[in-house]
């Protein structure tokens, strides 16, 4: 679809939170088309875990997003889902691949939402393609285990920060959950939640550099709890790390069932955001340091510089891997 | 993308103008690149006209829309596009044609507003089509003169009015022209404006008829006059015709650029639109007749009677042919 | 307009803030219509006030909304409109009337944001009327000094609040200012502040009493200071006073121009709006009362009851006018 002023910043860079919307929405209509595919039970793909995924170049207003989806592996009860998207001017006809993302959805069926419904299996054009995907799947399990201990954390609010401190820049909104917002068995849609993520993180950003600033990646995202029609969301956000060019900011989605639901408010979602500073003219500015003052932060900062330099030696491996 | 309660009336049917905004997005993106694949003018296409679209079946809250578009002639300047929809139930895999509609572009400099670019012509893979194209072309030229004519007429308001008079039912609504309605030329979108117009008719219908009803057609429209950006549109309806099982809503469109412009408030578009009454169970339900009083809106009766029965002579003589 | 899922609570009632934008937009429209009538300087009207606004009756999906608006006083540089809201069961024909609105809105140059435009006077029927109007306009004049002297107030963070305490159910929300928030002279239009700010209320209410609530009125609501395209805003509301059977809540608009401007974050709205809680027949619940702990919120709780018992005295008042 065509990008409008309202899916962009004041910049015209539409926001990374729309492009993970466009993004999942594709991923749930193809697994849920495969799981219905056979005579069974019937059933909605519920978005599980998305992995980390990098904005590779900016997409602005005017442009056509073009989003295409293919399912390249199926375990016993879950889907893995490759979503390409590329930005396309019409009017001079230049395409750019913006976004190449992994996401894992999980059959829930129509009649009893609790249960997991059996994936019918696909055909790989070659064995490796099956082994790669197994692989593939136990890494995300692995780590689907790993972020479900760190979700016990709250933000706790500040008075009076000074300039650059975490607590300078920490925001949270609060958000009504919708019909619009749902799939068919009354849960949020996890590109919804994504996208709210988004918005937390981008002003979080924003509030610490004052400048326009763009999302350059997304870490792995989990979704470990669905969130139902009429709860009141949490979406709160602060910064753990800031290396010279970029900013990391950690999220949490807090669910808070307060109508008519015997439940208490719940961690559902928590995820890392990187983002970068822009100049008028596209370039990267410089960030201000982040200042810790606390223990945790502290902690905080150096885990998220443990996380930066890995995906950096990362990316160089892949660039050389690729130059040979 | 995946039909949301937004898009739907009570009965979970989705509304006739959130198709028709599809069909003209998936236009104007396809006019747009093809008027743009030459060396020449950057412009963006801008819609003239859509001839006569009927709904063919319904689509319902949780269904996918597919839209494709295909750019089947062009003339010097103006780009003929037939666009399809069908509706597909992930769950059970069925697929249904709901719409074939056939769109006109004009495309616009985007320096130049009031530029008429060349359009670059496309490759036939018969001759024939090219002739078939040529001869719906002078046909649509011929009557958009004719609509043009007959665009003076306003809808006056009705004191105390009767029930099943035409000012019992007849009804406006007012919009202010926001960005995301507009085009990168600053000019409303063609989809924006039926979404508005089908909204209309469908309350007027609605008034009538106190039913669920679903819009079955769309006359061809003519888009005589752009609308620009920060106009406020007013859209009225009022029926002109009612046979047993269907209703007929003449639709203005009226801009009222009042600041900033030195023009008076003038007729943007006008439209039939035909609506048919609906029980709980998607059976069509007879329509109370519609009571003339003026010699006006008799006159208006006589011609939707005219109009109805060369439609349903069309469709007879398409039957028998495609039985044949 | 035809009332959608999106505009209403799990109830099926439409929320207040929904309302009070449609007001907003009517008002703005006739308003800037008016002000450019003669030829003088274009300018758009801002919202300048919103005078205490009861809902009379609720308003639910699939409803029609009827929205009409008149001018009725004209200062030297401010506009008076009335505009009356009915709904309309299009099914049964019932109608009935849910607001009736009293606005004053502000015309400034659109090429000069800071001026304010002369309006062009109106005529009246009876020299009565201007009398009155311009009583009305002393009125509200002296009270849009008071509010501004209150404003300085904020909401503290509390950490682990117990139940039914002000720090229980205080909430707040943060919005980045979109394109289409904003009129053309780029600030954003009071119905969009009016509409989050009735969000934040009502879950503040919910979030009391953990019942289906409605908006039961609104205090005048004065509006400041300008709120630019870009800005972020944060919307916070608590709770300031309970009686029987309603909740008042205190709400606050503070805007953040973070990117590109030299400005710091400063207060832009601030109002009272009342809620009461309702069975899901329909019938007004008791309300859990308040527990008040600091100085400041036994006073604020001891001046809400000012205004409950005023207006309850205002309103048997004006039931034993109108009973005579």
């Amino acid at each position: 679809r065509i990008m409008r002023p309202d899916d962009a910043n004041i910049a015209g860079n539409v926001h990374g939170g729309t492009i993970l919307k466009m993004i999942e929405e594709a991923g749930a209509i193809i697994s849920t088309r495969h799981c219905n595919s056979q005579a069974g039970e019937p059933c909605v793909a519920a978005l599980a875990r998305v992995e980390r995924t990098d904005f590779l170049s900016p997409m602005c207003i005017g442009e056509v997003a073009n989003v295409s989806a293919e399912i390249t592996y199926t375990s016993r009860h879950s889907v893995e889902v490759q979503v390409n998207v590329m930005s396309e001017n019409i009017l001079t006809g230049a395409k750019k691949v913006t976004n190449k993302a992994t996401l894992w959805y999980v059959p829930l069926s129509l009649k009893n939402v609790n249960k997991v419904v059996e994936v019918p299996p696909i055909q790989y054009a070659r064995k490796e393609q099956e082994d790669e995907g197994k692989k593939r799947y136990e890494e995300q399990k692995l780590d689907r285990l790993e972020t479900k201990q760190r979700n016990g954390d709250v933000i706790l609010p500040v008075i009076n920060p000074e300039p650059h401190t975490v607590g300078y820049s920490q925001s949270s909104l609060i958000h009504l959950v919708g019909p619009s917002d749902c799939t068919l068995l009354g849960f949020v849609h996890g590109g919804v939640t994504m996208k709210l993520m988004d918005e937390v993180a981008g002003i979080v950003a924003a509030r610490h550099c004052k400048t326009n600033i763009v999302t350059a990646s997304v870490d792995a995202i989990n979704f470990h709890e669905k969130i139902k029609k009429g709860c009141v969301i949490t979406v709160s956000g602060r910064m753990t790390f800031t290396s010279n060019k970029s900013m990391e900011i950690e999220v949490f989605v807090d669910a808070d069932p307060f109508v008519d639901e015997p439940r208490e408010r719940y961690r559902a979602v928590s995820a890392f955001f990187t983002y970068v500073s822009l100049s008028k003219e596209g370039k990267p500015l410089p960030v201000p340091q982040l200042l810790t003052e606390t223990e945790d932060e502290k902690r905080r900062f150096e885990e998220g510089k443990g996380r930066y330099l890995q995906t950096k030696a990362k990316r160089q491996a892949q660039l050389q891997q690729s130059a040979q």
